[in-house]
């Protein structure tokens, strides 16, 4: 392989001539080797040139870039963000917990790039500083917050909420169509009282309507960005009015609501904003756990389960039992949701240990964060496309449970009291009969009050609404 | 031990004779053995006195309960939530998941009360039915997350929001105070940049404020409660108008703004309120680490650590080293935030497991819930009084430091460069010495010119604001 | 209330004048009011006592304490053993992170009751003095953790393991019991190939005896004590040969074989004892959450369900829903679960955080670790004694659910291959029809093939054991 | 693109002609759109090799697959154990819960890669069938869990534990060679009494090697291989001997001892062994983060920290403050535990959710578990190489520092008491003076007693061993 020489402040360190990245970067790929290369998310890097090109537009508006330099900042910016040079940043999540040699990455990338836009090469004189330029008026200390940020807002938008609000939507429309199919309902996994199937989908719909208006009013603490703070949160070696203005040229190029943070000291030292969204994510994860369970268990059978929806076969479910079909997008739904849950816990312990002015977990926050980010909103359209929207229910059965249910009797409560009525079920239990043929041997009403009284469906009160 | 007999639908059982509870009750006492006696807390009672009061005067104000009963029902209530009966409730977290026995400790409680309320003996005919009067329009399925909404959000209203308020209002003071006390800045625990005493703190108060918001924007959920979903959400044996009455009711009587759930489906099925408020406890946890642990920091010395601040010495730190004074109040306020974080994992996992219809891990949720928010209260108030009110800077200390400090040399990066800058401060930490003498030896600019440049106080940018 | 002056090196305390405790226990009292009173457990308090004897001995023994002196603190450690002290230990878990105010609070115990032994007052010419004699030879920090150490052993030891062994040989039992009854299998919760019940539940028994030997695997890291470390684990202030020796009396007074830690300085600064042994448990909470997960959705009906086992019914399910019966025991077993994952975060998080020579998270690793080893236990013994010695067979269940079963075709994969064996079971599915039926039509085999080649009873293989 | 049909039970799917792969694969590459592609790790894919040829190797022996079928499946997993098929394995973790599809992608891969080593085209008559022949007297139920047993071991093995044990050398070496430097203790962070550089590292050696020895523990459990459950752990289709046999062959393929597991339908229903091993990769995890963050602190600075050590400089440490070096291996090390922790309750609770005669969280499990194992034995190597091995310590500060201690005057206690000796360490701190001065002062000993009884490098206790 061939090689060039780049050179920091530490000295001289071999580079692979066909690659932009400089000494820095080279340096951490050579000290950090754990873990698979690039491990640090694209969606980070990609955070970073839109911070890098409002940052040269900032400080150009403010007088301390030149319009040259500023416009070359962009093209490479511009560049990355179409994907062009994703082979550029080799760099684990595992390095320095301020993500700089990330930083420096982009920064290399970017003045080595300029390079060649500029018409020169490598090596011959800079057109543009990594440090002086590139990185003018900012610190890995408040871009690398600032990255993350904008990638784990994105991720959010464009991933997570598109994805749960499809399969929400699917879920209603299914409250919706199944709102006269009545059936028992289960309490301790028991036989309970009937409620339609309807309803007991719009609770899955409830749930993630909640989910997501939790997850939204996490969002403006997201929306604040470090980016001005340089090293310590003070903003040292910034020129007057670049944090709003950088903040709006971030806004402007991402078009999302991001704002200059309120604290800066906070936004580099602590990181409760990505601790507070992705516990949004967590509650969901929470939430998408019941929906994908109760589906797996209301699917079960075909024959010796409960049965009582029918979800679509997608593969062949066993290389050794013949014909069998599983759950299979509930359990890949069910494992994104342990991983969310496990991942809360190391961003959980990454968010506690800020020291002073900086916290050094930042990559680990930032690439638990949209890993959990993208599977849920992934699994969510996997589940809606390949599950939920053929869910049926299974009529026969739904109405064989219903019809033997002793728990029926809990609408004799009000006509004959709780010890009564209880009578009834446990001697029907106890003779494996049904609960009107125990009633009236019990002389506690007649057959016709029995049909008057106990009505499935006015039992579950959809009637009414 | 004297003891009577009182009788459930399963057969009769011995029962205390000094108690009000009944046949369930006991049972339960007997069959759940885990861990100590009485361990569901109190504030849940509180919350079922406070329903089932309300549940009274909706079933009587709809017509369905005598003003006989009301009155009786009400009187025990009231007598609950003065603290009268808290020997009343023996049970354990650890029983059935719905919380059933305790709501039928509660209504046995009232009923056998009501007698003597009456004029009647326990045992006599029942002035009041614990099931088809106390309970009357319930289940055990929507009071005990009525019951346990009401508690948690009362104990995040009185004493989680009020400490961490007042431990707020106190680190912004000192914010205040500390203002123009210049001090080095730490980076990766790395001497860094300077910033003020004040603005260290600021940050710590803009992580409270953030966390108050958080908390806050998870309270519309926990203000809805199950209350009308009955057995399994279709609000089974409940009279018309039934659920927003009763929350109108527990809104009067509480003085706080509950409201009936918009999905009672989900309210008995899933607890993601609980999830989602306790996820805010949790990130106040993460901050309130972050912030006891700085200040453990600054703190350590006296001699040979950090020693910027000088906390109050409340109690002889060592039984072995004479005269030792240690930060207990940071260590009593980190091992509350370990014990939130896990709470939170116990939260997770039981929110998770919902089925079908119920949640049966309602109790060791909403145990867990309060644990946490007591505890988060309580450690913010104990911090505050026993340790913020007293911080003081160490200004001998922080000059120190500040005059020693190498990172000075960032504010030469605009005038001569990041790379001459690095060699400046480099060549000082070889040789020992300061970065001015340095700085003029390397002939990269004169003592005058030094003095002008670099300024801390000027470099905290605190003087413009 | 009564009071009298006590003082330590700070200066004058009032105390209640019917306690035994000092300054410095009244100090903490009041500097640390955060969750209930006393909820620092008592098994920490008699493991104090332990040591506290075996240090007394050892002192006498290598000729630096009295033999009277040596006396009146082994009298008082004893009453504190035999329960007559409990309420002479006010403190909370949420004080100093050492343990410090409960080590004092014991040596201001001994000290205080040896004066009555003694026949003075207190307030007298001490007899005893708390940290010159009670604590000869000791600090917090090797006192504590010795103090944590023997309590968990012996909780482990006398509740946990005993718990769990009792449930397993119970679990034993069944399994041989239901060694006959041929019962069909599911994965994915699908319907699979045949297994006997006591297959399945040989299954709960392995998973319990795997548990097991892990938790005794742990248990010798958790019997190194570190005493004789004193304050930063060289063992200043000890006589020559202290450490062994004290080790020896306390694994003489416990009966159990406790040992000098091999390195000191982990002792104190770090707890990976407790987060070991803890581990153990967490694994054992998995287990158990599979256990009455499955218990529970086998018993499931009686008759919407699966209801292939019954357990037994222990009280009145429902308090809207007469007749019903839920699996009360398996909720409170998965609840305990629950918390014991949660207490491993916060036992986790404590862990991590020793800094140089202490370890400050002491007393919330060990009260979450009591809390789990204990729960385990209990609620094992519960489960087992109102649960699982009552579990018997549906029989007709059972054979129902095997007689309808598509996955017996998976006999016929070795005699026709897959591909036609899924040709049938699909070909059944469809038309609702049996497998025989279809298998002759689709002219696969003969019906006496089929009745040859698939016997439920041969594909358990369990006939052949 | 060009494709080829495959078909399987569901009828004909179009693959892209160049892979081997069929179509249960091609299936699950597009049901499962969930995060990148070919996210399961290839490790499973190779445990799944070495479990296919000892499989055919079985099969062959037990008679039931002919020569040549036996040597070309053997061929094609010794290609892939080689690394020469990698690219055929496309599919994502997130998928059924079983590995269902994972498993028929080696068998799909190895059924055509058979093909054309025996010179075949894909697509003519089968040499091989991949259920019939490559799964012959397997189900997936078995074969991921033996895969993931094989991979999770050989990691552990190959990767966790040398790594640790490179780590664990250094520091011991180091504690040798610091052996003699006598320095300041720090409890609760505050002055203590003095131990030797070599003390503090040997605590964390001790803690390295309890944590070995922890995890070698737990590879017992994790060396029972299920191969043989088959479907649901009876062992259907399965020739006699078949376990024992298979598990003999895996152990002479891999070099380790794996073997049989004592109960199949634990090994398939529950992965309790991943859940205990990882409790031990999560304990290590605890320890790690100890030493790294000590070793941070201990080398802060370099003007105004504690500045104890010296650890290598290894890339210029900030982007904006130039000559700044920061404690990169420490921040990376650390983010590896918080990950590590957080897999930890990801594999806890898909650990919690089998059920009946499978546990469908296989996936997560192990590819969290394999990432733990390989970023803990990774990040070692790191951190002992570009920090550990240059360690060094800073002697004129340390000195400083213990010069400067009031603690010191703990060796006073035994001469004359805690309060006197308490007494002169207020009264130093107090006045800002020496402990020898105020000690002669309050007239509690002479100058040459001082001189005499407080002699640090005897309070470390080193100079007796």
């Amino acid at each position: 392989m061939e090689y060039r020489i780049e050179k920091d402040t530490m000295g001289d360190v071999k580079v692979p001539a066909d690659k932009y990245w400089g000494a820095q970067t080279e340096r951490s790929r050579n000290n950090f080797k754990i873990g698979p290369e690039a491990s640090m998310p694209l969606e980070i890097v990609k955070g970073f040139a839109y911070l890098k090109k409002a940052a040269a537009h900032t400080n150009n508006q403010l007088g301390v870039l030149s319009d040259d330099k500023k416009e070359l900042i962009s093209k490479v910016c511009d560049e990355i963000l179409e994907g062009k040079h994703d082979d550029q940043f080799p760099l684990v999540i595992w390095q320095t917990g301020s993500g700089t040699q990330s930083n420096m990455n982009v920064n290399e990338v970017v003045a080595n790039r300029a390079q060649e836009i500029g018409g020169k090469k490598i090596g011959e004189e800079r057109l543009i500083h990594p440090n002086d330029d590139v990185n003018k008026s900012q610190s890995s200390n408040d871009t690398f917050p600032t990255g993350m940020h904008i990638a784990c807002y994105k991720m959010v938008l464009e991933n997570t909420i598109p994805g749960i609000e499809q399969l929400r939507d699917t879920l209603a429309k299914k409250s919706k169509d199944f709102e006269k199919v009545v059936k028992i309902g289960r309490t301790h996994l028991m036989d309970a009282t009937p409620l339609t199937l309807g309803q007991e989908f719009s609770g899955y719909v409830s749930q993630l309507n909640h989910g997501l208006k939790a997850l939204k009013n996490t969002l403006e603490h997201l929306s604040e960005i470090a980016l001005g703070g340089t090293a310590v949160g003070t903003g040292i070696n910034t020129p007057e009015g670049y944090a709003e203005l950088v903040a709006e040229k971030i806004a402007e190029f991402t078009g999302l609501p991001f704002k200059t943070a309120e604290n800066k000291f906070e936004a580099l030292a602590a990181h409760d904003a990505i601790v507070e969204s992705h516990g949004a994510l967590k509650q969901i994860a929470v939430s998408l756990n019941k929906i994908g369970n109760d589906i797996r268990m209301l699917a079960s059978g075909p024959r010796s389960g409960i049965g009582e929806i029918i979800i679509p076969a997608n593969e062949p479910g066993s290389s050794i039992m013949p014909g069998k079909v599983n759950p299979t997008q509930c359990e890949a739904l069910t494992m994104v949701c342990a991983q969310v849950m496990g991942n809360d816990v190391a961003i959980t312990v990454g968010g506690t240990q800020g020291q002073y002015e900086l916290n050094v977990f930042k990559p680990v926050m930032a690439a638990n964060f949209l890993q959990s980010a993208r599977l849920i909103g992934d699994a969510c359209v996997s589940f809606d496309e390949n599950c939920a929207v053929g869910i049926e229910p299974n009529k026969a059965r739904i109405q064989e449970h219903l019809d033997n249910s002793l728990m029926l009797v809990t609408a004799l409560n009000t006509k004959i009291g709780y010890e009564k009525a209880a009578k009834i079920a446990k001697t029907a239990h106890e003779n494996g009969t049904r609960l009107k043929d125990e009633a009236v041997n019990l002389g506690y009403l007649t057959a016709e009050e029995f049909d008057e009284w106990v009505r499935p469906e006015e039992m579950t009160g959809s009637l009414k609404n």
